[in-house]
């Protein structure tokens, strides 16, 4: 097995880090259970308020370990545990992690690197990021519940261009689509991608945990009504207090 | 309390102004009551076909009156009532509304002002308009449902951006996001949403109505199949019937 | 009756034209009902990889064919067997197949021609061609299953704008507002659009239908879930095999 997922905690910002150099940080099995680890851990957390995700050495992740495949995907049983359990798996570790994840997108951005970023708040990429899941030329589809995370984030249309056509497409065409918020020149991106984090971690951080809560029940298709039971909640909380006096007392708040 | 929205008809447009100038006409609960009033009225009218939202003084809407939340944001039930009541209360009252909508932005819409924004079924806004919802500044999450009217029609990327960022974006962004229809000088603004509403009044009203009942029905995640059995009641209505004898005999249709 | 939909088989690419030029190849019932005709047996061919759908003579589609409605749309039934069983019998032939479908647009594509653009795949689409759906100026609104379809791959925003104000949008628009994934020059359209389709050809044919399978369910509504029990039935194919391997031997794949 080769490559980590690193955690670096440098202030109220975590730094992860997809780290396989050698294969442009393609995703290995292990890393697929690091990667869950990392956001299970730094969900517990109350030290950290944002998360920056960014790949080794001028890359994000070019998909996902093809050397390792032969081992398990062609029989159903090791297949589905691969996508299920372990892809999913850390997929899923993200998507329920309530800090704000900022992905600092650089090089290639393939398959399991789509999805990786997919479950990021914030998507910053550099001019030469490119993006794409050019599986069909593998042989396989793309898992249900990645297809589904994919397909929500970068559009029907782009799924059915990246998954039809094997299309591979650049960084202005993914900011045209909605998928990236921002596009810096590739040496930018390091330092707009953690600017962006620490602005994050002045905001209010329970604010930031209701508003993922939120999003990410829409985005799963779950409705407002459901979440209308615990929704006032903060009303008496310290920081809902705090920036309100802030505001009327035309100073900074401070969370 | 300080603040008005006024409801002025003027042949078959309906004009409503958000007017509490001295606050760029940020929303009172007496204004979010006056705007289920005024939408509420409007949906008796069958002498008006088609309104116009528009904002006070250059600028649309900068949000709520911040100055009355002390008053009862700290304590869940008063929290509660605010936003379920008085907040959804008047933008539901828009999105029930048969009649299409036009939206005239100028200048500041940020929070209050997107949402009742996103109310509007066409978007027209001047290149300095600015939008977001900053609350985290002030130490609050977006309530469950607004959030999913903002992420239906801002879309889930920029609705992170503007929650989790409280970034403010400009117009020519918000156009290439989808949100905006249109973008003028800021000069053109009031002429050109004025010319769309009135190019709907000479179209076929009851086909306006039913097409909001079902672009509602879907934006609100109901399926078309629940639609079927009265979808076909319009066949023999004058105003079908006249519209394709007009086509049929090339002249223009009187609807 | 006037118009034929016909299929041409040329290799491993069906072609499929929509053809009543005189009337930019409006769409009659007769058409509608040779659509459907054509995509259930495309549906049943295992030498076809990929379809591409065009119109006769620089046009796509411009609508329905208005000549015939007086015939059957003043009665409540008429008018329910021709938008529940002609047209929806042909867009749902359509959505139902599991070849990847390229449309070709040039010209007009109104009405019933954004609807059957919008059961395709791939988009290209000239500089000269114009979407819209101008049916409030005949008097009647969008039926509730197409404006399903339309509303999802338009966006809502330009469903609204198609529907409420009779908008007619170029090709630019169609590509900003991620309709279209790419327009070309409009002599260079029908090459660009069958060299699209012959791409998708050379790519594993068990995963285009196992990708068009789930992106399907996704548009339809249907989560991920529901397609877990047989998602990695695939796992001992042949291709599966092939492409993995191929990949490993830094060979291309033959599928």
């Amino acid at each position: 097995m080769s490559g980590h997922v690193r955690l670096k905690i440098d202030g109220a910002v975590a730094r992860v880090t997809l780290s396989n150099p050698a294969k442009f940080n393609a995703m290995s099995r292990a890393m697929w259970r690091e990667l869950r680890q990392v956001f299970t851990a730094l969900q517990q957390r109350t030290d950290v308020r944002a998360v920056l995700v960014a790949g080794e050495g001028g890359h994000f992740c070019a998909g996902g370990d093809i050397a390792e495949y032969s081992d398990f995907r062609f029989h159903p049983e090791g297949l589905r545990d691969f996508h299920e359990n372990d892809v999913w798996g850390g997929l899923s570790s993200m998507l329920a992690c309530d800090l704000p994840i900022v992905a600092q997108i650089e090089g290639n951005c393939m398959g399991a690197g789509v999805e990786i970023a997919s479950c990021c708040d914030i998507r910053v990429a550099g001019q030469g990021a490119r993006f794409g899941a050019p599986i069909a030329k593998l042989g396989f589809p793309m898992a249900p519940r990645e297809a589904e995370l994919v397909a929500r984030e970068v559009g029907l249309a782009t799924a059915r261009q990246m998954l039809l056509e094997a299309a591979v497409l650049d960084a202005p065409t993914m900011l045209a689509r909605g998928f990236l918020q921002t596009v810096l020149h590739d040496a930018e991106v390091p330092a707009g991608a953690l600017q962006r984090a620490e602005r994050m971690t002045r905001l209010a951080p329970l604010a930031a945990r209701l508003n993922k809560q939120v999003l990410r029940a829409l985005a799963g298709g779950q409705g407002a009504e459901a979440l209308l039971p615990t929704a006032y909640d903060y009303a008496d909380s310290p920081e809902h207090r705090e920036g309100i006096a802030a505001f009327l007392a035309k100073r900074p708040p401070h969370f």
